[in-house]
């Protein structure tokens, strides 16, 4: 077990491996399995819903571009309509930005105190309403929260597509709206790397000072740690980011140790795993067959508890430096769900220049992508089969 | 690499992992290919012959059991002929135990001064000739040393058997009988195991006090460094016993961590893998779809240098407890060379009643077998094709 326990020692994860090598069979089945899937489909919905969760400036937009791609189609804003509009909207997928259902503009919020991240600066009621008026299949003239002005403009309207991509601070914060999610995944930066990617970004391209950019990460903490952190554990599928354990004392988020921590028993999704599933693995793939370049890459895979839950978990630490490398370790990752051999690499390289393409946040974000197309169509096919029963009966 | 390097820290091992990730594709072909099976094959011998080099009491004849088990037939202690001969004649492969070689009797070398791993007390000229002579098709009367009397008995007929297995303390110290040797193994038991080992056969079974079993291990010491010990840089295979790090602070050797160290480049030696042939790899085999007792088991693969060789390097810390804990492991092992589903399960159960036949040395010990089961038809296979061919030119 010391191997994966030494992978696993990052501060700021709630994954726990097994304590011991020891685990009755029977213990898979103590856990429950989740219904949501067929809960949506017996219920006669349209539209598959999925929640994306995470803290601004932690890659929700490279998240969303990389999964509208693999489910087909893209997404670009709407035509004709506000230019500050924050939908993307593509043949397959429609991404919303939960930022829109700001209650308060950005002055309200300052003149009371509120950061964006408080709940009573959301308005969670017209998000379950118009989320669930979406899976009903009707669409809705949603608000749009203006970035550049801080202001509230005009609403757009949203017509139900096949599946709908509810990214921001607060998809699993309000019990309604979570229990509308088909799937839903979170994206935790560890508090390590998320300071080295904004002192990259905002030393560099924003001009703040080494001081200020702690000072707004600071004042930002108390109400993500309250609002934002604790959706966490309802999500079905976690990507965490933390520092390597490749170079010593190395933080400066470039390699990044990224670990995709998945739930078992989801209905329509099966975890991804290395080599034999259900046990506990490290693999440094570069050797005599596949050469890298230092630090070289090192995954680990293995299963145990994320806030009670049993969850399977599969970690890269470490770059990508040439194509062969990517396509070695798709070939020995079982259960990717792809669609023909060598998706994955295909997918990173249609989008080599997004943040994350040559590391696991990019790896592990094609492969979600790749399990809610499949879910998705699950979940359809498992509807239609109903609707084609029903008419039978 | 820390994962694989934790587990390779034992002081008494020679094998040392790559100091990097990094590994070029052409290092592989640094090292020479050995060519003494197609040397011995075209030299027309007809006797395949193996060397198996150890300490006293460190499983030898466990080793030979399992040996000649595989190889097809057993073997015996020869019929009619001096009850303390050491030779064992089976159906494929004879056992030569080199003690045969002393030439002082236990008299003479305690008159001298000298112990048995001495190699002056042992006669490596008639060593070189009979094996010599065997290996080209001629009978031999080896002498017999009586380890009940300690003194040289009349000399027994040994017939060219199909393998020759000769096992002892010097296989491999003698250039010229080295240079015979088809395929070499030294069984490397660690000081600690070793001490472990004699502690629970003399104390209990020879009322030795403890303080006389370490005095005997100390007087033996200098001359097992300066003449058994070297050899192990000859040998092809070498099975190390190092005490477990399953259980912290466990020095009994009852849990015994083995590791199978298989130089690369041997013809007709295709080393046996953990999942991904050259990469490095940790796993835990317990888990969700096998259930094990405390500690559980844990393996380990991986490839490096010893003694200036590349070797690929399988590791097995822990017990089997129950059959399909051998069987779940067996069926994820590569290059087995195996002739059925479940053979090496079948040998070792076979063996039940073996020293080892629940851990790494049983295993590793079977797998050795197999492998030399299979170079020995190799080369068969290979001498006879030359054979034809010279027959038709």
């Amino acid at each position: 077990m010391a191997a994966f326990a030494a992978h696993t020692s990052a501060t700021s994860s709630h994954y726990s491996p097994p304590g011991t090598a020891i685990l009755l069979r029977s213990r898979r089945r103590a856990f429950p399995t989740r219904v949501s899937c067929s809960a949506a489909a017996a219920a006669g919905n349209k539209t598959v819903v999925i929640g994306v969760a995470a803290d601004s400036g932690c890659g929700k937009s490279t998240f969303m571009r990389r999964l509208t791609s693999v489910l087909g189609g893209g997404a670009e804003p709407p035509r004709g309509g506000n230019p500050e509009s924050n939908t993307l909207v593509g043949d397959t997928a429609t991404v919303v930005c939960l930022d829109d259902y700001h209650s308060l503009d950005r002055a309200a919020r300052k003149a009371r105190g509120l950061t964006a991240l408080d709940p009573r600066a959301n308005d969670f009621d017209l998000m379950y309403e118009q989320v669930r008026a979406i899976k009903d299949g009707r669409a809705v003239d949603k608000p749009v929260y203006n970035h550049v002005t801080g202001l509230l403009d005009p609403p757009e309207r949203v017509a139900p597509p096949r599946i709908l991509l509810l990214e921001g601070l607060h998809p699993m914060y309000d019990e309604r709206v979570r229990g509308l999610l088909d799937f839903s995944i979170y994206l935790d930066i560890s508090d390590e790397v998320k300071f080295a990617w904004k002192i990259q970004r905002d030393l560099a391209e924003r001009g703040h000072s080494l001081e200020s950019i702690k000072a707004i990460i600071e004042a930002r903490k108390p109400d993500f740690d309250a609002y934002i952190d604790p959706q966490k554990k309802y999500a079905d599928a976690v990507i965490e980011v933390l520092p390597t354990q490749l170079i010593p004392g190395d933080d400066d988020g470039k390699v990044p140790r990224v670990r995709l921590i998945m739930k078992e028993g989801v209905k329509h999704f099966a975890p991804v795993y290395l080599f034999d599933e259900g046990s506990t693995i490290s693999w440094i793939p570069c050797g005599r067959k596949l050469s890298c370049s230092y630090p070289g890459i090192k995954f680990a895979y293995g299963f145990g508890a994320y806030f009670g839950h049993e969850v399977s978990v599969l970690e890269m630490d470490g770059r990508f430096d040439k194509l062969d490398e990517l396509i070695y370790v798709e070939t020995h990752l079982s259960n990717l769900s792809t669609k023909f051999f060598g998706e994955v690499a295909q997918q990173m390289l249609t989008h080599a220049d997004l943040p994350g393409s040559n590391n696991g946040t990019g790896l592990f974000q094609t492969i979600v992508g790749l399990k809610i197309r499949e879910l998705c169509e699950q979940i359809v096919a498992e509807r239609d089969a109903m609707t084609a029963d029903a008419v039978k009966v």
